[in-house]
This record gives structure tokens, sequence and C-alpha cells, in this order.
């Protein structure tokens, strides 16, 4: 269940595959973060949602109502903020790659804070935002040099890192001394992100450190004042059992007191801190249901349960060799004996949703749950073989309402000409 | 140049990220397989595209027009397919996860050939036949025990396959043997698939031999008369230049003249073959152009290129590694002397089209132009990051005409409620 409702009558009311997202819980853990940063972070601190793990107009509504800024990688996503009606102050632009297009696209949406990466977009932001007779508040993205130890595709704190400017070999200070000197940018402060899915505070801390060690030095050769530090997101979720549990809270605690400490050591004023959570928000408040097509039986090889999703709307197994929870919803009682490879029903040998999970052996229409997809799924879902998009349902206690809709074989042929 | 076309002229006049498609390529790829299917294979034997390989409304009519058949995966395929009008009774629905939904719908649209991959859909098909009061013509997906050596995400021909049921545990025959028993079912042959870009011939020989074995054993076993073999596709293109040259033309040859004498000398009679080429049609088809958004110079690290593309348009690199040659088409006659990792916009650290390409040194606003991406490119594009996905021209000598338009924000936006 989720909420007060089955899953398998919620999949035969809607269809499958359908993803399932719990309000309440999304709420609950964008509180975790808004009730810690009050308590423990520097006056001004907030909490950001990392719009990538999960895009959607109304996401938004949920994120604002519960004080939360929003960030935006690019036009498609500004585009969808501006939609829901989000005040795009506080909005954080991102992305390695913002071509003039898409720095006068939000420009001209009024975006708070565009996070300029590099020297090429330094120069092009300035002489865009003085066409548009504007001046534009800016953090410059730097790379703390930080290994978080998590899968290297998703590690972005590295000097060797595609995104922003290392600190480390001066590169970032000397960026920052071009950028205070351009007419029609505010530099207001700096952003990082070393990473996705970790469990320890450590690395946290250590990014902190760097980033309030640059803040001072900032302060003592170029007298620059920083407004706000933007940490990134990258707090872990619990895809499985085996995953150590994470009190978020008590990293939020720890990281708080902690930079408040750095900050009266170094003798700098305490800027605000941004975080970015966005899979810490979204993904344990979500379930994918499908319906099984077939379970074959290899003896002595493997056994296989195919479903009618996988990599079209979840590709982080394929991708990363990612770890979820499979649940038989149609037999959530009998015993979880059957150890299968979850297939889906792509044409690609790769096309698997998790090996070797031990499940209640299903038949055929049985419907199958996969926990804590709601990061990085509905997002990065594709419409290879021309499968569908699925549907997303929002429960909000006993309430139900459509989030996505099912994506239809017109809309398939929408762009073919 | 593609065709007559500058591709920088043409990045200008309809944007960036751009595929470009040769039609004429296309055909000469197609008459490839037409002319020596004709000449050295059995009679009756054609060629199918493999859609997952690039599916889109208007290639139908391309290779309908080279006396193609083509195939599907999924309804959504069908679909397309029937959209352009193509001949229905050419097409064999593929796919190891075939919902009730998904074989009705496919016997509604009037498919030839529904290619079962098991026994659960074996009889739910012909349930579903007899509501719709057809005889469905069908093959039986076996899986020959071949390991083609190509990357295991794209090799399917083992017995360890989701796909199929395995030849030598006999599990093949078993099912042959429910097969024919069933009233609304008529089984006209066998599929295998043994995986993708492979350079050899000789696992496409070895298939043939186990699959013609296969076929001598229906006939002996249970008097089957087998009258088509599709071997699936998988002949490799070239990508880089360190890829070894392959002739399919000579290929063929071998195969078709192979698979005669294998009947000769076994006996049996002649089946058509079908083959299912996809990669090997479109792929040395096309190209994508993208602008540069920043060049990044880390000293004694690693040197960046951002553009305005990545893994929503070419996830290839991200999921397999793939290799592909890179050109900066702006600086056609500079020496490529700039070592560089060609990185895509995506907030994702994996998100890189191409580690390690010497270019000629580029800077903000040059247009790259990544080579032979016809295949897997578009059709696992995703809105990863709510890009939209790019715009496809196709060149047929000196014409030009959009083939795929460029998606727009509001497309973005057409599911979310």
């Amino acid at each position: 269940t989720v909420g007060a409702h089955d899953t398998v009558t919620l999949a035969g009311e809607y269809g499958t595959p359908l993803m399932v997202l719990d309000e309440v819980r999304v709420r609950e853990n964008c509180r975790t973060y808004t009730a810690n940063i009050s308590k423990y972070f520097p006056s001004g601190s907030m909490a950001v949602f990392a719009s990538k793990a999960l895009s959607f107009k109304s996401i938004y509504n949920v994120i604002d109502s519960e004080g939360f800024g929003s960030d935006a990688v690019s036009c498609g996503e500004i585009y969808t903020i501006d939609a829901s009606a989000f005040p795009m102050e506080k909005v954080f632009f991102h992305g390695n790659c913002k071509t003039g297009e898409d720095l006068a696209y939000a420009i001209s949406k009024n975006v708070g804070y565009i996070v300029v990466d590099n020297r090429d977009e330094l120069f092009a932001l300035d002489a865009i935002a003085r066409e548009h007779s504007k001046v534009q508040k800016i953090l410059l993205r730097l790379t703390p040099g930080i290994d978080p130890h998590t899968h290297a595709k998703i590690s972005t704190g590295g000097i060797d890192s595609k995104f922003g400017t290392p600190i480390e070999n001066g590169q970032a200070l000397s960026l920052l001394s071009e950028a205070i000197s351009l007419s029609n940018i505010k530099v207001c402060g700096f952003h990082c992100h070393i990473g996705s899915q970790i469990f320890e505070c450590d690395p946290f801390i250590d990014a902190a450190d760097i980033m309030l060690g640059f803040v001072k030095t900032a302060k003592e050769k170029l007298s620059f004042d920083t407004e706000i530090v933007n940490l990134g997101g990258g707090f872990a979720v619990r895809y499985v059992e085996s995953d150590p549990e994470i009190d978020i809270a008590e990293n939020l605690k720890l990281l708080g007191t902690h930079i408040k400490d750095v900050c009266k050591n170094l003798g700098i004023a305490e800027p605000k801190i941004v975080l970015e959570p966005g899979r810490s928000i979204v993904a344990d408040t979500c379930i994918t249901l499908y319906k099984v097509g077939s379970v074959k039986e290899i003896p002595n090889v493997k056994n296989y349960v195919a479903v009618n999703g996988g990599m079209t709307d979840n590709p982080r197994f394929t991708l990363y060799g990612s770890k979820y929870t499979v649940v038989n919803a149609s037999r959530a009682s009998d015993e979880c004996d059957f150890v299968c490879t979850l297939a889906g029903g792509c044409c690609e040998s790769g096309d698997i949703l998790q090996e070797n999970v031990a499940i209640a052996k299903p038949v055929r229409d049985d419907i199958i749950s996969v926990l804590t997809t709601g990061a990085y799924n509905y997002s990065m879902a594709s419409n290879y073989n021309r499968f569908c998009r699925p549907a997303l349902v929002i429960i909000n206690g006993d309430d139900i309402r459509i989030g996505i809709k099912r994506e239809t074989f017109e809309a398939l042929l929408k762009n073919d000409v």
C-alpha cells in the first residue's frame, strides 16, 4: 500500500507501468531539511530542490510550499519551473555548457542566480546581461578536489571533473578576480557539488572546510565578501536493506554546527549556506508498478521475470548497476523464495532492472513493485524501442491525483514529419 | 559536408544539436543487403529493418521503397510503422515481454509475424487470437547458445539470455511441440539474434548451423516443415579508424552460400532466410552537430570541451564506453592536436560523449561533429535534465527535408498535469 491505497488496485485502475508518489513523504523529507537548516545553519541558509532528480510541473508547487528554492540545469527545467508559477528569484541555474541562447533565456525568465561554470561562460554572460541591461547575480562553480567514495559516474568534486573551476591550482581565484571586475555581473558567492549517493558526512565537512577556506582567501586577497556558499547535494538514500542507515537530520546538525565553528575559527562572517537535495527528497517517496509478461526458468542456469518496463523508465541498473528492492505486490504474503533476474521489455540484453532478487514466485500478469524509484527514474526515462513513458500518480493521504499522464502513441509521433 | 551541404551552415540554419542523415547512404546500405540476399540466399529470403536502431515515421518509407520489411519491439513502434502506411504483413513483432494489450494491438494492426519469446506468451497469444477469430502467424524465438564476442550488454544469443527459449536443453523442441498443437497459431519458423556489433562472420555461420540443425530435428521429431529462419541482425559498423574494416557484401555471400550448403548436407528443404540489420543500415548515414559551450584546460590534468548535447541524445558512451570519431567542423583544415574529453551538458559526471580525442582546438560556439550516430542515438534519446531532443534533417543529394522536428519546451510539459 501507498498511503491508504492498495498498489495492485492502483495498477488495475491506472495501468502499468505506473509510478506512485507519496506527497506526504515528500513533505516530510523537505521538512527534515528546512527544520535542521533553520536550527543549525547560519541565518538566511536555505534548501533548494535538485530538479534533475524528478522534474515535472506540480512537484514545484509542493517544494515551493515547503519553502524550498529550486535548481535548474537546462532551459527545459527553467521552463517547467516557470510554468508552475514558482518564485524565479529562488532558482539557481547550473550546468557546464550554457549556450548564449540558454543564458539569454535564463535572464529573460529572471532566474535568481546563474551558477557560472567557467571562464568562457563568465564573459559570455556579462555581455548578454549587458544587452538585457541587467546585472545578473551569479555564483562561481568551484571544484574543491574531493573524492566522496561514490560511483565514478556520479562523483563530481575532483580536480579532473568536467564541472567548475579548481580551487587548488589557483584557477578559481583568478576567475573570481576577473568576475568581480565585470560590470553586468554581481558575484554573490560560490557553489560546489561533490557527488551523489554519499553515505558519510565527512566528505561534506571536508568540502565545507575547503569552500570556507576559499571564502577567507577571497576576502584576504581580493577583499571579496561572500554572501552565499552553495554546497550542492549528495546525501544518500537507502535502496536495499544492506545499505547503511542514514540520519539526515543528524548529518545536517553536524554539518551546520561545523560550518559555524569553522567560520569562527577562520574569523570570517558566516555566509548563507545553500544545500541542494534531490535524491533524498524524492527517491523514497515513490514506487514503480509493472505487469509480468513472462516467467522463464532455464534449469541450472537462471530464472527471468520479464516486466513491461525497464531501462526506458529506470536506466539506473543498466547505467550504474544500482540496487533496488523488488516485491511481488500480487503475492505480498507469499514466501520470497524465487530467485530471479527482473528483466525489462527492451530488445537489449542490458535492459535489466535487477539481478538475483528473491521474490514470491510470480505468474504472468502479476504486479511487481520496485521501491525507491522517485529519483533519476522518470527524469532519465526514454522512448527507446518506442515504449511510452509511464504515468505518475500522487497520493496524498486519501486523495489521488495524476501528476504526469501516461504518454500516448500519438505523442511518440509528435515530432516525426 | 553531407551530400552537397556544409555542416556548419546546416547547424546555423537548423540549430544544434542537429542530426544530419544521408538518405542516399541509407539506400546504398539497404541495397547491399537486398542485392546479396537475392543473389546468394534461398529463394524468398528477405531483409527486415531493426526499428530499435532508428525509429521515426519517414524512415519506414525509405526502407519500404528499398524492399525491406520491418521489425517492431513495442506497440509504439507498430504504431509508428503503421502511421507510415507500411505493408504490415512484412512486420515482425519481437520482444521478451508482450502483455495481453500488446498482443491484441499487434493482431488488430494485422502484423505479419509475432515472434513468440516464451511459453507464457504462446498460450496468451493463442487465446487472444481466438478472441479475434484469427490464426496468427508466428516464429518462435530460440537461443542458439552462441557467444559472439561483443559487449555483454548487447550479446543476446547465450543460453542465459533473457530472450527466447534454449535449443540445447530441449526446451525449444517442447515449446514447438506445444505451439503446433494450438489452433489459433500457425508456426512459420524460428528466430534467433546472437548480438550486436559483431565484426566476424563466424558467429553467424555458427548460429545458422545450429538453427538449421534444429530445423532438421523439428522435421524428424515432429514432422514440422520450417518455412522461415530469421537469423536476426548484428553486423558491426566501423565507428573509429582502429575498428576493423567490415565487408558486409562478402559476409552475406559467405553466409548465404554456407546456408545453402548446409541445407543440402542435412537433406532439408531450404527455408526462407530473414536478416534484420539495423545498425549497418543507418549508423554510418548520420552525424550529430553540437555547439561548444566551453573549452576548459586544467593544466597537467585534462582538457574538456563541453557541448550542448550529450547522454540525452547519445547515451552510448555512458552505457557501453562506445567509441566515436569526433571532428571540429568549424576548423576542418586545422591540425588535430588538442586532446580533450568531449563532455555533454547534463549535470552528471558520466555525461561524456568521448574521452581523449584529438581535434582542432575549438573556441566557444564552434561546431563539433560526432560521426556515425545514426543507430541507437535518437532512438535512445531522453529528456534527462529536461533537455529537448534534437532535430534530424534528411539530405538527399541537393534536397533537404526535416525528418524529425526539434522538441519544444511546450512538448516537455505535454504530460505534466
